[in-house]
């Protein structure tokens, strides 16, 4: 079972807006056995939406649509559908009731452009949305299924999970789609590659490997597909140990998953309190953490000591440090650390020390030279890396060299897996 | 002059890879006056990339493609331009010593998989990749360019900078395209589209409004065509005056500009040193200072008070006002940006307190709700918000409305614009 997303909106063509709605929706359909195959964005046209429309439905049955169901001029893909189906608008009592409630509950005056928003075509089916004010629509008309959805994400989302998704498992029949993943975090793509060969070349037919790199990770993904449910299962299972144990050395996890969510998840479970003492990651890796929820149970806070005076002042590395080996050190980083584990109360304190760039490089220091320490009530120990990249990649491949110290300090000092 | 894109890579269909690509190129290419009317994103087959670029050059002269140039094997785009050329191979002497170098470099043995890399299509131009080992190509056939390029985005974005713009402005002619955006954080796009519509049916056809809403922000954008640059640069700045004296009372920058990076640029300018103590957004506002570059000379460092015992320990908060009225309160916020602002000897201190959900809400106090506190040497003052979204969104929306609160006292004690 196929489907094509078509988003609309000069927005994401300008690149004003980066479109987050079609790789959820792809992932989500993924999961359901329904493969993307195409998405196109367009320009908020009539000819545009018009024709995109005619195009998917010459290859596809599915066509989902985002974007362009607000209450503003630039909004039309309401009325071009109107137009593509050749009917009328019908005012949904539903929608008006909601917009009415939406309007009283804010305090403020219900316009004649909001009420229009519980105008429908006459023969779709209204996707009832609660958490805005534009529904979304289903049209199934000579075996082709059309949904328009507005394009905020959260809307988007509450529609398809509560409307479209039990709606699509009643009207198609789709093949089971499995995906199983490993993160592997510090490796080129085609060292992996090289070593992955001949198992990708003993692959079965129905079931492919892919190679995501991403900074300094790389994803391993194993797509299968199958009628028998249990079969493709346990054919996928198999695969895919045989492919963790050829790259065990590098895998960081048998899922796909963040690297800071997969740890923070680990420490929440066995119950070991993390801070951190960040220089030049600024609160990079502490918020990471923060997205988690419940992180609360083992975060009760952190520091950003980014200049000198305040890594003296608040965690008292030694002023002496900073003309000697300087502040970029190994000295530092564990310093750091170790300040921190105390003053935070932590079991596992991390501290980054490094230089992100695009200026702060000394002829011995390089931009992207960075320690990164982690102190327990063992001891300490610091690592160093050269990444690269613009300060958030920099931040963002720090976080991963530090959750990969992490991982190796939970086995080795706490003999968790 | 229009153009299109085709993304390429069965990641993005599922899900695992969002595409800020084409979302960067998008506006880099408006910027030079190339509208990009279509964007197309296609599994890796053969069939799907020789479709999409047939369909894109049935409507347009200019087809940019990223992704499948890795050296493994579900990269085939190279060999499938190949195919749709009816060309062979050469090797490029420029990019295999381009290839030894790197490898040597890295202390790594150049495989035969990797040396392919130094393999293009006879008929194109090589568009070389000096961060990367895979090199872009450039095809000009019967009037019709086509631009391969890797789908890392560091390697595309060298590429496009250093050999693709110099090209496209040699090879056709543009008409001027200019955009101008203003910010508006925290009124609706629907009342907004209400103040302006008398001021959107008067404007001139070669000049468009688009809303741009997103999170508690909504972008209000000009887009203006013309041949003459000159002429167009004038309506545009007088358009966009009055756009901007109508909406004066909303609008937070006359600019496309993050609301953080605004005020760290407006730090900067003026020497006021900034600090932070964040509960609720745990880092998320500081890290998105330290994104901005030089941000050290008005940054030395914050804290991340989560728990309530660091909010007493650290900041000397009050424990008696966690048992009256709560740490998600007024009194909090005001104790811990004051606090702060000692701490760090800073000049402007910035204090969140709130629930950032899913869990942790009382009947009194939702999801949502937030305390921001500013400090100055002046004093301090706190505005109450509900907020709502998944944690980053709630966080992100927190951000903005502190950078209002910050503008606003930038304004009113230091007589910053």
């Amino acid at each position: 079972m196929q489907a094509e997303i078509i988003t609309i909106g000069d927005e994401l063509l300008i690149g004003q807006t980066i479109d987050t709605n079609s790789a959820w929706m792809g992932k989500e359909l993924a999961n359901r056995g329904i493969q993307v195959s195409r998405k196109t964005a367009i320009s908020d046209t009539k000819d545009a939406i018009m024709n995109a429309i005619k195009e998917s439905f010459n290859r596809v049955d599915l066509v989902l649509l985002t974007g362009g169901l607000g209450p503003t001029k630039d909004d039309i893909t309401k009325k071009t559908l109107t137009e593509f189906y050749g009917c009328s608008y019908r005012r949904d009592s539903q929608v008006m009731a909601h917009l009415e409630n939406i309007f009283a509950k804010r305090g403020r005056t219900l316009l004649d452009i909001n009420s229009q928003q519980a105008d429908v075509p006459e023969i779709c089916e209204t996707l009832y949305n609660e958490v805005g004010t534009a529904p979304g629509m289903w049209f199934d008309v000579n075996g082709k299924v059309l949904i328009s959805m507005p394009g905020v994400p959260s809307e988007m989302m509450h529609i398809m999970e509560n409307r479209v998704f039990p709606k699509l498992k009643n009207r198609f029949e789709t093949p089971h789609i499995i995906h199983l993943t490993a993160l592997t975090i510090g490796i080129p793509e085609s060292l992996l590659s090289k070593q992955l060969e001949t198992f990708e070349l003993g692959l079965p037919p129905h079931i492919k490997l892919a190679y995501l790199p991403a900074l300094n990770t790389v994803k391993l993904r194993l797509s299968g597909t199958g009628i028998n449910e249990d079969e493709l299962q346990q054919d996928m299972q198999a695969q895919f140990d045989g492919l963790c144990s050829i790259a065990s050395k590098h895998i960081f996890a048998r899922e796909d998953i963040q690297p800071v969510k997969f740890i923070a998840q680990k420490l929440i479970q066995h119950k070991l309190k993390v801070t951190l003492a960040e220089s030049c990651t600024g609160g990079y890796i502490a918020n990471q953490f923060v997205q988690v929820p419940s992180i609360s149970k083992v975060f009760s806070g952190s520091i950003i000591s980014y200049s000198n005076e305040i890594k003296h002042r608040e965690l008292g590395v030694d002023e002496g440090l900073f003309t000697t080996v300087g502040a970029v050190s190994s000295e530092c980083a564990k310093a750091m650390c170790e300040a921190a584990l105390e003053k935070f109360s932590a079991d596992i304190a991390i501290s980054t020390t490094g230089i992100a760039g695009p200026g702060g490089a000394t002829p011995e220091k390089r931009v992207g030279l960075i320690f990164i320490g982690i102190a327990t009530k063992q001891g300490s120990m610091v690592q160093k890396f050269h990444l690269f990249g613009t300060r958030e990649q920099f931040m963002s491949r720090a976080s991963n060299c530090a959750m990969q110290m992490v991982k190796e300090v939970l086995l080795t000092e706490f003999g968790i897996k």
